[in-house]
Parts: C-alpha cells; sequence; structure tokens
C-alpha cells in the first residue's frame, strides 16, 4: 500500500476545536506515514498550531475559511448559508475527488444534511444512518443507526442490516459478522411492525449474511451479536443509556474503594488492574461514528473529545479508506437491490401475526 | 396502622416457584406482622414448603389449585383457559376485596391480561403500563412504560407522567418527583411526534407536577429526574441495556482484578468495599415493576429471581398498599381528567415544528 491517503478534516468543528483537531492529527500521524490531510479552517488560528505540532505540519495543508457552521446551527440553516464552512468544503473535498475521507466533530444535524447533499446516497439507500463500534463482554460490536432516523421502516431496517455487516467487516475484522435486530423480546410476535417485518424479510432472504433474529436490551452488553440493527430513536438512546451506565457504576466503584482507608490501600495495590479496567471502557478508544449510506467516508467525531479521540476517528476513517469500503459496500448493496428485484416478482411474504401485548 | 394487610400471591408463578415463594414470603414476614397472604396454588406442593418455613406458615392461607399459566402461554390463550389458574385466582382476590395487592412472578403478557381485564382501568387511563424503580448515581429514580405498550401516543406518555409521579412519591418518598421525557435529544425540534407532543401538553398544563422536560439516555445513569417517561418499546430496551451494561462493567472488573497477583491481594483487601458495590446494584433490591393504571395494586416479580428477590417484591406491594396509592392515584388523575376537559374547550396546542434530521 503506497499509495498516500488523502483525510479532509473540519479544523473548526468540536468544542475543543482547534486544539484537539490539530493534536489529533500530530497523534494519527505518528502511527501512518501514509496520510496527508486537507485541513479546513481559520489559518490564523490553524498555523500557530502546526508549528507547534512538527509531524502535524508535516502533513497538512490548510485551506483557508474564516465561516463556521455551530453547534446551534440548525441543518437548514448549515445548508443555507454555511457554503463557506470548514464543515462544508472538507466535505466537498471528497465529493471533488480530493480526499477519500471526511472527518468532522462538529454539529452531527449539520454535517449529515450537507453530506448528503454533497455526496448523495449509495444506490439502494434511502437514509444514512450513523454507526459506531463499542466493547461488549465478548467483544467489539457495533449498532446502527444511532440517531440519523428517528422513525425507520422494516426498508430502513433492512438497509441498516446490510451497510452494518460491511462496516463490522471491514472495520472491525470480523470474517461474517451475526446481525440482530433490537427488540422487546426474540420471539416473533413481539415487537413493532418495523421490526417484525424486518426480521421476516431477513430470514427469507438469500442474502448473504448471518442473521441471528431480535435480541434484547441486555444483548448488547453481552456482545451476543455483532451487529445491532434498530431505530435512531431507540439506538440513539441505547447507547447513551449503555454510557450513563457505565459512568455511573465506575462512579460508584470509585466511591466504594475510597470509603475506607483498608480499601483504599486495597485499591492502590489493585491500580494497575484497576487502571487497565477504566482504560477498556475509555470512550476515545471507540470514537468516531460513520455516516454509512453516503458515497463517501464520513466520519463524526464526537464532539467534547480531545486529541487522542479525534486520532481515533481519524484511523477509523482511514482504516476504511484502506479497504476500500465506499466499492464494497456498493458491491453489497447490489445483492441487496438484485434481491429485491426478485422479491418484487415474488407474492406478498406473509406478514406475522401482530402482538397481543 | 393495625389493620392488617393482606397479600395475594400466585405461588405457582416464576422460574423458582414455589420454593423462592415461600421463601420470600417467610422474609417478608420478617419484616412486617401485619402482613396475612392468601397463596394459590398446588397444595401438595406448597404445604410441606410452608412446613419448613414456620413464619410464612404463621401468616399464609394456602388456596388450592393445580391449574398454572406457563410462561410459554400466549395471553389470549390464558384468558380463555386460565380462570382457575394460580395466578388468575390471586387477581380475583383484589377483585373481590380479599386481598389489597397481589404479586406474581408468572408470564407478564398473561398478568397484564389478565389483571385488565379482571381489574379494569382506573378512570382517566387508556392502557396499563410496566414501572420499576432503579439505581442512579443520585438515588432511585423509576422509569415507565417498560414493555407494556409497544407504540404510544402523546396522551398514552402524559397519563405515564401522572401515574408515574404518583408512583415515585409513594414508592421512593420523594416530595416532588420531577419527571423527564426520554429522547434524542434535549432541544424540542428533536424526537418523534409523540415525545414532542406530549411534552407540549404537559409544558402548557396547570397538573400539580414537576415537569423537567426532555433528558437523553445518559441522563437515565445520572439520576437527572426522578421519574423517566417513555414508550414501552424503548423503555424496555432502556432498561435491559443498563442491566446488561451493568453485568458487563462487573464482568470485566472481576477479569481484570483476578489478572494478576497483585491486584487480587489488592481486591481481598478492598473485599469489603467491592462488596458494598456489588450490593448497590444488586438487582434483587429493585425486584418488583407494578402495573400502573389498574384499578388495585398488582406488582410483577422477576420470573428468574430467588426469594430475596420475591420479598422485596412483596414489599413494594406492601408498601403502596399502605400509602393507600390505589385512592391516591384516582384522586391524581382526577385533575388530570378535569384538565382534559378544560383543555378541551380551549383551541388546540400549537404542534411544534417537525425535526429535519
Amino acid at each position: 500500500m503506497t499509495d498516500v491517503i488523502t483525510v479532509s478534516i473540519d479544523g473548526m468543528g468540536g468544542d475543543n476545536a482547534p486544539d484537539m483537531i490539530v493534536g489529533g492529527i500530530e497523534l494519527a500521524s505518528s502511527h501512518a506515514d501514509d496520510v496527508r490531510y486537507l485541513l479546513f479552517g481559520d489559518e490564523a488560528q490553524l498555523q500557530p498550531l502546526l508549528d507547534q505540532h512538527p509531524k502535524a505540519k508535516a502533513v497538512c495543508e490548510i485551506r483557508h475559511t474564516t465561516d463556521v457552521v455551530t453547534m446551534d446551527d440548525k441543518p437548514t440553516a448549515a445548508l443555507r448559508s454555511g457554503k463557506n464552512s470548514s464543515m462544508r468544503l472538507a466535505i466537498d473535498a471528497i465529493k471533488s475527488g480530493e480526499a477519500s475521507a471526511v472527518v468532522s466533530a462538529g454539529n452531527t444535524g449539520a454535517l449529515m444534511a450537507m453530506a448528503t447533499v454533497v455526496l448523495r446516497m449509495l444506490p439502494g439507500i434511502s437514509r444514512p444512518a450513523i454507526v459506531t463500534s463499542f466493547p461488549t463482554q465478548r467483544g467489539d460490536s457495533v449498532m446502527l443507526d444511532l440517531g440519523a432516523n428517528i422513525e425507520c421502516d422494516a426498508e430502513n431496517l433492512v438497509q441498516f442490516a446490510v451497510m452494518g455487516e460491511v462496516f463490522a467487516r471491514n472495520e472491525l475484522d470480523i470474517e461474517q459478522p451475526s446481525i440482530g435486530i433490537l427488540n422487546v423480546g426474540v420471539e416473533g410476535l413481539k415487537g413493532n411492525d418495523s421490526v417484525k417485518k424486518a426480521a421476516a424479510i431477513l430470514q427469507a432472504s438469500d442474502l448473504p449474511i448471518k442473521f441471528h433474529g431480535f435480541i434484547e436490551g441486555d444483548d448488547i452488553g453481552k456482545g451476543t451479536v455483532d451487529v445491532i440493527v434498530t431505530d435512531g430513536f431507540t439506538g440513539n438512546i441505547a447507547l447513551k443509556t449503555a454510557e450513563g451506565t457505565a459512568k455511573m457504576i465506575t462512579f460508584f466503584l470509585k466511591k466504594f474503594l475510597v470509603g475506607s482507608l483498608i480499601s483504599k490501600i486495597g485499591a492502590l495495590i489493585a491500580r494497575p488492574a484497576l487502571e487497565r479496567f477504566r482504560a477498556h471502557f475509555d470512550p476515545r478508544r471507540y470514537n468516531g461514528a460513520m455516516l454509512v449510506g453516503l458515497n463517501g467516508v464520513c466520519v463524526k467525531s464526537h464532539g467534547g473529545t480531545d486529541a487522542l479521540g479525534f486520532a481515533h476517528a481519524i484511523e477509523a476513517g482511514v482504516k476504511l479508506v484502506r479497504r476500500d469500503f465506499n466499492e464494497v459496500i456498493k458491491e453489497d448493496l447490489g445483492h441487496l437491490i438484485a434481491e429485491n428485484e426478485i422479491n418484487a416478482e415474488k407474492p406478498d411474504n406473509q406478514e406475522p401475526q401482530s402482538a397481543t401485548a
């Protein structure tokens, strides 16, 4: 792999931008020497930072603009008046072919709206979805959608299943990822119409994917499946609930451990193990959610992250570029489209019965 | 409070019934001497267990029946052919006035269907909801609905808010509980129509409740509000996700602590603190979800719990009876009905704009 990969960066997006952006590029550059960056933003702020970060300076080209999309901008306003913003220009660089991936820690709604308008959807996909990986008892899993689509029909969920499968295969190096649909029970009778119909479609399909069936909320932590498919309302709440629970539990662990002198001594002795425990759940390790379904690699970093977290978001995007993710997903979506055409000729699948709750 | 409280018990419901049922009554009887039990189930199994549990034996009256509702029975089947089941007869005892609360660890769908048919809804309530308390960083909170209603409109959510408020006040001893609606963002623009409309109704209402507004998934663990209102699909998944995350984290904590001899020594020294930590999240402490909205106190214990967990479920029900919960909630629902009648005369509330995701 001697080709240079170019990543375009929204230099002004995120709570700690542009400091953590340049810091993140510096860190990412220590791990890969074949990546170059187009850094969009205010040169007066970016140049002094690059002067302090020699590794980043060596691989960055500043593209000056003073326009920024703020965290409070509505997507429609960003679309209308953000055409020269660092976020928009960074996305444009994918469209023009100058860069192979874009990374932004800015306003999610604006990023999604702009990326959708500029990059367009992949064939066979109606809406982009947000996907990320996270730790489970068994290893890493991915979940989608995490908030791009508040209401989803069965077709959306089936598309998420196929996109999530390609994402897990390439980002997590899982040969044949298993897929589950998040539901309130594992029996076919349970759940809303969308999940029941999506499960019926996936069960009946000839797609080359490993469909596990329904999973419940506690299967997320167990790691029962590699890919968790759900609507954006439920997925956003489930992921944030998991994050909040993890924080609450470590809060109480600390509280009980500092509760007495004896336990403090024990905790001090066990400190290396407790540090490894903490590092295992470090949210920065999992920073970088992807907007899948777009014709291009678009990575959303958490807005409140630091340099280490932003470096992880860059590396997630670079990994997908190395795997030629955009071409792989197009090919896999081709199967979905072909199957849909075949299914359209078949009589309608029998719908499962309604639950009598 | 010298009146004797009578609780009817489904003696055959749950994975470990009837052993854990009788064991649970034994434990609960150690904490309260003014509670009597009608124990429905197979006398041939129950009598020998009571002979081993003298405290339970002293306060239980067996009501013999050999019919049981199994975990696999569909609600409709249970309704049709379970009229002499231990579950149904235990519910009937509330209706007849023989008992003030019913506790069952059996099939949730069957319990809800039977309780709805026998006890009927409270005035102003369209559907029962499942509510339980759980630990947060700040103290205990309650969430509803946890799975009784897969799809909910704004009216349902408003009813949940009022019922959850009364439940939190009486079960958690919170003077004026704060109420939040679970959503994918805290801005008014975000979310589906049901949550936006429910928030608008609660914001505009003169109900004597403390409405916080929207909360996100991570606010559950933070304990941002006392009462979390959500539809049964999202609530079920959020609660189970939290449980699964808690299990995953304690799994890794243990794994890292036994990873080296040094850390094992540290953990041994800190053991009392680690035990207190574990006890704090013991799910048995939070066992006992209530079906609110019914004309009677109906508590659902986790099916897989043990005697200690079942004792907690009994105590949750008894506490509500002591507070005269069923009368208090009727009175509070009266406010809701009165306000609805007033609102019906007002012009329609303006609906908030749709989100442009």
